[in-house]
């Protein structure tokens, strides 16, 4: 991985000074890193976070800012939803594996409503309305939306559907700078400051320092090329993001996400991950990723999604990151929308998504067969599923892959196709192994004393499937976790 | 994982005294113990095998034998086939990825044929013949087999198609105490007697004993309940296979594999990768699996393996394990073959192979649309396929899939099918990570000295995508080089 030798862990009788020192030292000033500060100042422990940008936020900042609640939240109960800790977490169970983690699901959905609650209290803002058309994202500064594909096969059967997908109210959505991510990232740092938090920009943490017996007791950190040894009296809380943009780790646990556009920050290079495994930590889950499909869910709903093969795979009403996910994980990244004039007109006039989300057909021919030849696809297989969706939509079926009725009609007429092939992107979703308390966990299962993460740096609630509002979910309740455990250490 | 801490190493200043002590001390007598030690022994080292089971052989010695080499090996040649390092390394980099690691399979490619020469000096007997039959092994003792896919769509076409699955001779191929991995590994064990290779059974390597400086310099095992302490002059080579009956492991990086049949020793609980874990050595790939579907290739091929929306999803003429790998990673496990009477009928006069592997049709229709309701699958799809198949079958074309030419034929009449779900098992692919010269790499990227590993316990030449061959072909070439550089080191 990285030729420099830095992320083996310094040896604490090797620091002569310490030039700082906090009871909780922070790595990485995102949602996780935010959530740790604040608890762990809640906890009357003195905090320093470190954060190699010039400022607070991390990717969270950039993000859409949904976070994924539940168990019936005061938002939830204001917008006329019911939700109980046992619909979110048989949801989850399902939709976040193969390979969820039961332990911190059950810990995350029992803990829902009060972390909301707490969100609340930090002063992030949250608008009672409820969002119900298909979308990545709500039109304006609506607050709840489906988020996971709750409502659609198979989830509706497994679990109660309610919509889970928490959005802080943003004050002006179109400059990306006051984005939900934005609004939950602002109160949360100010929350950190009245509690006293400290915070250094521009230092980046490159070591962690051991005691002899094992126990990190403080890090090495970078700061406009100076070296600074930052003790901590109590723990180190690493919260510095995935390993999405190290080229390395992706060919070695995610190579789908190798040449694609990665959605997070380029500071996501990993380091947090390799400094604890070169103390011993474990990783899992490091082949999951979230993956965006660059198309308004829209058009998705209305159309069919085929294959190169010109074969339907999922039900088009699901969440469009599971779209994402089987496009790249099951198809090759080979996959097109298939819609007649009325379903891109109905969907044109419904969407709210910028265009860049709005992609145009590239073929358009007057029938299938046409289609199918301009579209390169074999001969027979798109007018074969065409004729078997159409055959079943007219009595508004779909027994194939059981789109939900509403969104079902027959594709008559002049047909259209966009090109989705490569048009996906995504982040890493694996990484450390952590206990239900943000612990660090050595490969023999037992915690690495002093050592904490939250957040991408670890594998979370998704262990492969995903849901818009896990990361900010799990990386604000376990970085909490983090924070305090850290200050309790 | 384990919660007797065990993983941890051990200082060596904690060491009161060695009971035992060798320049190289290898930890398995598996495929790559045996290789390393062999090697380690021609370098002049004192070699000791320590091994948990009563006896040798591991896996390596209850597989069918196969051992993936090519590059125009004396076998291929006396068979009249071409090969070349450059066909062999491109067909390798397409087939085992993604995430191939283009260095070890540069490697391998270029010494396969040296490598060859190497087994057969050894005493490894190879018959000279090819069986070109569909099969996942051949029916008698003949030596040589495709055994990737080479031949097939779309590999075929990446590479010049040999066959490279070598397959050692077996004496009693029905006994399986002689089938071919046998026939591998007691030439290989009774070189290494030859050569004074001392081994030690009923030996359970549990902790690595590092020096202050993080050299590993021997290892503390456990024999008949009684500790013993085992001193590496030169280097330890880790060969213990892979963490296939781990479920813990399973469940953190491939739990796709849980709760399946293992193909692999249950020996394979995964300590070696755990045991250099705790030192800081990275892994790779360990979402990834072989898979074998229970299907003699002979039935498969005549017939089309359809999905539980009745759709084909690969080409039935390829390598059975990439059939395998491609319902349980992307069909979920719920596959079905279905086929004519007359395929059935000619499946059956081919076959050679076992009748745990000719699973009988569960149901038979007259009529495609009958056998659709019958297996459960949603009304049309099943049909939409057949109907698809056939009439390009006409023409011995498969445009949807390119199965060749020789095995495409109208599915007619009465129709069978064959209940394939959950019909997969497995073993993991995934391990740590080695350099070309089998030394464990530090997540810093850095060798950790005195440490090296081989086989299944490392991330080998499949990244994703596997091969017959491939375990015990990589296993004995880097476990060569394992002994070879714990031997110099």
């Amino acid at each position: 991985m990285s030729a420099t030798g830095t992320v083996r862990p310094c040896a604490a009788r090797d620091i002569g000074t310490w030039d700082l020192t906090a009871d909780v030292v922070v790595a990485g000033y995102g949602v996780a890193g935010a959530a740790a500060a604040v608890e762990a100042a809640t906890e009357g422990a003195e905090v320093l976070v470190l954060e190699r940008a010039g400022g607070w936020g991390g990717a969270a900042a950039l993000a859409g800012g949904f976070i994924y609640l539940g168990g019936g939240t005061a938002l939830q109960k204001a917008c006329g939803f019911d939700d109980s800790p046992e619909a979110m977490s048989a949801f989850l169970m399902a939709a976040m594996g193969p390979g969820a983690d039961a332990a911190k699901i059950s810990a995350y959905c029992e803990g829902s409503v009060a972390h909301f609650d707490w969100l609340v209290e930090c002063g992030v803002p949250f608008k009672p309305v409820f969002y119900g058309e298909p979308a990545w994202e709500p039109a304006a500064d609506e607050g709840l939306m489906y988020s996971g594909g709750e409502n659609a096969h198979p989830f509706d059967e497994i679990a109660q559907p309610a919509p889970r997908g928490h959005l802080p109210q943003m004050s002006d959505k179109r400059t990306g700078e006051r984005g939900g991510g934005y609004m939950l990232m602002k109160p949360l740092v100010e929350t950190a400051e009245r509690l006293g938090v400290k915070a250094r920009y521009d230092t980046r943490v490159e070591q962690l320092v051991v005691e002899q017996d094992g126990r990190v007791c403080g890090v090495v950190a970078r700061t406009y090329g100076q070296r600074v040894t930052v003790r901590a009296r109590r723990g180190v809380v690493l919260a510095s993001g995935s390993f999405t943009y190290n080229e390395d780790m992706l060919a070695a646990h995610a190579p789908l996400l190798l040449d694609r556009p990665g959605s997070a920050v380029e500071e996501h290079d990993g380091l947090a991950v390799r400094l604890a495994q070169a103390l011993g930590a474990g990783i899992a889950h490091m082949d999951a990723c979230e993956v965006a499909i660059h198309m308004d869910p829209q058009y998705l709903i209305r159309g069919i999604v085929v294959n190169d093969r010109g074969q339907r795979f999922i039900n088009e009403d699901t969440y469009p990151g599971r779209i994402g996910q089987a496009a790249l994980y099951k198809q090759e990244n080979q996959t097109f929308l298939v819609l007649d004039e009325e379903g891109f007109e109905q969907a044109r006039k419904a969407s709210a998504a910028p265009e860049i989300l709005q992609l145009q057909p590239k073929w358009v021919c007057e029938s299938a067969a046409e289609l199918a030849s301009e579209m390169g696809l074999p001969p027979g297989a798109l007018e074969a599923t065409l004729e078997v969706y159409n055959r079943h939509a007219e009595g508004g079926q779909d027994p194939l892959l059981h789109k939900a009725s509403r969104w079902v009609r027959p594709l008559r007429g002049p047909l259209g196709a966009v090109d989705l092939r490569g048009m996906t992107s995504g982040f890493a979703l694996g990484g450390l192994t952590t206990s239900t308390d943000s612990e660090v966990l050595h490969v023999n299962g037992e915690p690495i004393p002093g050592l904490f993460a939250a957040g991408r740096a670890t594998a979370g609630i998704a262990a492969w499937g995903y849901a818009s509002g896990a990361s900010l979910g799990d990386g604000s309740f376990f970085g909490r976790r983090a924070g305090r455990s850290a200050a309790r250490a």
